[in-house]
């Protein structure tokens, strides 16, 4: 079975985003046993659309295309595909009531050209769009197999996990066993270092397979297996885990695809344990990550962003003279992310105290390097730790990897907790 | 003149790597006003990579070539190209004795499949590759420029920068007017309304060009035109750009592609003002992406997140009868709106105070609808003012726009203060 990504964007050809669907959309055709022989990138332009479409249609037999679904003039993909196949385009009732609801929630006029992002293609499968406007299609003709998904990642990505990957099931992968996969998710170790420690198993792998998967900040491994039934690929599938989770069992902190936030929040209300947050050079990040899980008003007592050595002192009583003075210590430091983390803690009446103070770049402070981060986690009734990191990279990537260390920190604690 | 990226390298296909290259090289060939028309990957395969080349023959008249140039029996882009045109492949002194250097260095035997790294097209120049070992190539046959470059980063691109753009210019722009591009940004519109309000330009559009495109959360125009001199292009980009002012003016905050909260610290510390939060659905988030900015540190005093009821008390001094009790308007609620946004600029004694408070979602609470957002905008000296939102969408699209959205009412204030 060879499938061909066709992204559609002008904005791709001019270098102003990367093509990450392709990325996203190859690693999960291969978790699937589709083999991607082809990736193509074609411009918001009919003719050029129209010829990607016949170039591929000769050299694969799924065709999956990301993008141009949107409301504006220079959304052509449908319009392109329904030409070659000699289809017409309707107008998707739901879909339509859907994008009217929308406009009507919000008391603003629906402009006509987002009826474009309700069209299908004569006889292909609507698929809903459960995170944006515009729905995608799914139809096979002569053997051939077409979808069409929305450019977005937060689009595409839902609508390819809760739809396109039955509906590859059920009309691409006919004959063949369905596919079980799990994610494993790690952290607290590099991406290299995990292969490392996997790698025989990744190398003498049959089945089920193994293969680590690249995401933003995140170390990810999936297996799979094809399997008659789902009790079979369970067996298979936990006896692969248990094995890994015996090498790792201070970095594997879950078997479903959930950031280490949601395994925290969900271990904090299940021992009724609450956390409050101090932030300097995260500046937010970490609570925003944190508060991004639905669920955690109950654990999450709040935070301070104290970004500057006033508000260190005013807010969390940081002493004075551990904060400026030739001989303090300074903001950057491990007295500092203690102070901070039992302060912040008792400020809020929490049972974990969390803190982030450091260099995230681009210029130094302190007359200390950038990427120098402390973190600092406190636990009622027990000794405070802190830890320094040394951070290679952007502000961006700094700033990440600080709240993520601290996170992972508290994760393990909660996790000897539950061990125990 | 018509350029396609074909990027060699079975990594790509699995999803093991994003083509981080295509993006650099599609700006780089925008910059020189070359059109990229398609971007390709293909795998280490040879028949499918001359299949590639010579439907890139069909369709372009630049040919570049990323990765395949290693020393492996899988690195065939060098093999490939020669095959097409019929060509050998001979050993280039000069590289071959950069390679066997390298090793010398090292006190390392050079294994022979190196040599293939010294290789080069008949006829072709060799591109010295400063940060690697495998040359480059770039020739010219029949009116069709092929240009073979490395798969890492960074070895592509210091080759490009040094040799290719050269190279370009002398073999391949003989009389092209070079291309200058603009980016617009827009706050507070969406992509369809926008592209309503300027619909005749963009239908009547011949040169300058202009191009709508989403981005996450934002909306921007690309507006280019090819000319002789930077001069002359500033002055075409500039009437457009002033149209286009003149429609929307309390939308377009930026003729750079920087985020709103970029022109936001700029605008504070050109007026020396400061800014503090008050976050509860939001959780952090909004700080998180303002302090994401390099520089706030001098416009940013910092921020609370009250999550909860006690914090909005205990450490902004929400009244309690304000938060609960049967009459009580609530946390969700104009009322706190106000109250969080000038107490947080009071604590941290600031010149503006923001505040978010709302349902996110997925659950209600206070029986108020998910959607359901309160913002707040205190300055220093003048009345309070809040807004309330009706937003749909997911708990983080719902927290996105928020964020964005009291974002964009004080970039407004600032840009009524800056045209005063």
């Amino acid at each position: 079975m060879k499938a061909e990504i066709i992204a559609v964007g002008t904005e791709l050809l001019l270098g102003q985003i990367v093509n990450t669907n392709a990325q996203y959309l190859s690693q999960e055709l291969a978790a699937l046993g589709i083999d991607v022989y082809f990736q193509t990138v074609v411009g918001d332009n009919m003719d050029r659309l129209q010829e990607a479409i016949r170039t591929a249609q000769k050299r694969a037999d799924v065709l999956i295309f990301t993008g141009g679904l949107g409301p504006t003039q220079d959304d052509l993909t449908k319009d392109a595909l329904a030409a070659v196949l000699g289809r017409s385009l309707h107008l998707d009732r739901l879909a339509m009531d859907h994008v009217e609801q929308f406009f009507k929630d919000r008391s603003r006029p629906m402009t006509e050209n987002n009826k474009r992002q309700a069209l299908s293609i004569d006889g292909a499968s609507p698929l809903p769009n459960s995170t944006g406007l515009a729905i995608g299609n799914a139809l096979s003709e002569d053997g051939k197999h077409y979808i069409l998904l929305p450019g977005p990642p937060k689009e595409l990505m839902p609508m390819f996990e809760e739809q396109v990957k039955n509906w590859i099931l059920q009309h691409v992968l006919t004959e063949e066993k369905p596919l079980y996969s799990r994610m494993l998710k790690f952290a607290g170790i590099g991406e290299s270092a995990l292969e490392t420690e996997l790698l025989d198993l990744i190398e003498g792998q049959s089945d089920p397979t193994l293969a680590p998967y690249a995401k933003e900040s995140e170390v990810t491994v999936r297996v799979s297996t094809k399997a008659l039934s789902v009790t079979e690929a369970e067996e298979k599938l936990d006896a692969l885990e248990a094995q890994i989770r015996a090498r790792l069992p201070e970095n594997l902190y879950a078997n479903e695809d959930v950031p280490i936030e949601k395994v925290i929040v969900d271990l904090l209300t299940e021992h009724h344990l609450t956390v409050a947050v101090a932030e300097s050079c995260t500046g937010g990040l970490l609570m925003g990550n944190l508060t991004a899980i639905p669920g955690c008003a109950t654990v999450f007592k709040g935070g301070i962003v104290c970004y500057s050595n006033d508000m260190k002192e005013k807010l969390l009583n940081v002493p004075h003279d551990l904060l400026e003075g030739e001989e303090a210590p300074g903001a950057v430091s491990k007295e500092t992310a203690e102070v901070l983390a039992e302060q912040v803690r008792m400020v809020m009446d929490a049972d974990f105290g969390l803190s982030v103070t450091g260099v995230a770049g681009p210029a130094y402070s302190e007359r200390k390097p950038v990427g120098l981060v402390y973190i600092g986690l406190s636990e009622r009734g027990k000794p405070t730790t802190t830890f320094q990191l040394n951070l290679k990279g952007n502000r961006e990537t700094i700033r990440l990897r600080s709240a993520k260390s601290i996170l992972y920190q508290l994760w393990r604690r909660l996790n000897e907790r539950a061990l125990v």
